[in-house]
């Protein structure tokens, strides 16, 4: 929000044009935190005494209509629209149940099957995605989006998918093996969550056809300084703590946290590239009807 | 929201009309718990499949701007606006500081200059009200306001103020007596709400002068009614238990509430017009230019 309000009012000095009003939406699933968000909103409305800002909470799904029609000029998701709508059905071609055996996400080891069912459910959710913004959004209004990628298009080389969650595999794992997590409640476990190839998501958009790609730059964090290590650390636990726990149980958490965090480490000691990659992509609105 | 959307949808029809989009803003102060609002809204959503919904939460002071220029086509405010934004100052005429002895509303007993001091600060906040409204709504879009009012212009008369603050006044001073509450903390505090007169109303009205004052009807609640009644008790104690906790402490609360209980069964059943009287306003936005 700062960066949008802030660019307006430079280029309106710039141009010596009046400052427009701004409406701004703050889009998240009803079961968050708006109380906390919303009591934060004055002090940063205060920041800017010259602009107008209309601050507001919009609950829902983003897969799905939260907007009306051509209402949008600029929206923007932050890591969001890599989460899926919901762990994707896993059944092989017989259509019997097909088991992750010993992981939680798609991993070197894990059927062909899943992987394709996890692409399959990313297809799915990030077109409707782009079809609800297209309605909403304005022609030519522009769709930031920042999530995690895949560096290469196939699943067998190392680090294609976002390493965190083969570390949190492997501390599942380890529990299993001390006799705390039952085998099959691991098997069962899948985290909804896709990182996509450039190519994936070139093929997505282009099928979708609302959107022109403009821009699509990648970049890696690399969790090896202390600092993004110990935020990663956290940060993971806060992202996946609730679904853990109603999968585990509440018992296990402080035990599986501190065992993930010793493994990724680990990890971190013998990979000099434990990174997390990042797509930044910048979609246009074609300026067709809606 | 549910009479505005089947109105809508019922005329759609007459007319053979499309159905428009909905947008509905929910605003309260931000203090306010939007979290347990918003995971109501989606099964108040499915109640219209036929109609797009898009609801959003607006945490803010109405007394100020909450929305775009010219974007309300209708506003409506239930028990909202005899909240003042503040205690009026209570000064007499030399300026110095005025005791409301014994009362926390305007009471037969209170001096003039406090009936005057929350008549200026009603007039300010309701006039500062219609002026945000005014430009947020389109030309000719109605503001309908239901809130409590005063029967008759002077303070003189029985129930010429609503009732329960008079028997909560009573609660608390029953209290002081007992010397279970401090007689200063009851004298320093009066409660921030005001209800206007229908003089006093049309007059804020014509001197703001964005609205036409279109309809003005007053009902009476008689809470002589036992299931009214204990709906008015538990209102009035999730009302007002915040800034009393504030002023007089946690430890009062439940004796307070029994006893203000109490009293109110008493006024009732010797007063047949135990009533409350509340105003139906609706206002058209002139059609000027904003």
């Amino acid at each position: 929000m700062s960066s949008v309000i802030e660019n307006v009012l430079k280029k309106c000095v710039e141009l010596n044009a009046p400052i427009p009003e701004f409406q701004l939406y703050l889009n998240d699933l009803p079961g968050n935190d708006f109380n906390t968000l919303f009591k934060g909103l004055s002090s940063f409305a205060d920041r800017y005494n010259d602009a107008s800002l209309f601050m507001m909470g919009a609950p829902g799904s983003f897969y799905g209509r939260l907007f009306p029609t051509n209402s949008l000029q600029l929206a923007h998701s932050s890591y969001g629209v890599h989460w899926l709508s919901k762990v994707p059905k896993l059944t092989d071609e017989a259509g019997l149940p097909l088991i992750n055996k010993g992981k939680i996400f798609i991993s070197k080891t894990s059927p062909v099957a899943v992987k394709e069912a996890y692409l399959r459910q990313f297809e799915e959710d990030f077109s409707l995605f782009l079809k609800s913004r297209s309605q909403e959004m304005v022609p030519n209004g522009r769709l930031v989006l920042v999530f995690n990628g895949r560096p290469s298009a196939d699943f067998t080389r190392d680090y294609c998918y976002p390493i965190p969650w083969e570390s949190l595999s492997e501390a599942i794992a380890a529990m299993v093996s001390e006799g705390l997590i039952q085998e099959e409640k691991l098997d069962s476990f899948n985290v909804p969550v896709y990182a996509p190839s450039q190519k994936e998501l070139k093929g997505i958009v282009s099928k979708e056809g609302s959107f022109e790609l403009e821009q699509l730059e990648t970049f890696p964090i690399n969790f090896g300084d202390k600092n993004l290590s110990d935020k990663l650390f956290k940060n993971m636990r806060s992202v996946t703590e609730s679904m853990i726990s109603h999968q585990f149980g509440e018992e296990i958490l402080d035990k599986l946290y501190d065992k993930f965090t010793q493994i990724s480490i680990e990890d971190m000691a013998t990979n000099e590239e434990y990174k997390v990659l990042s797509f930044l992509v910048v979609l246009r609105r074609k300026a067709t009807d809606h």
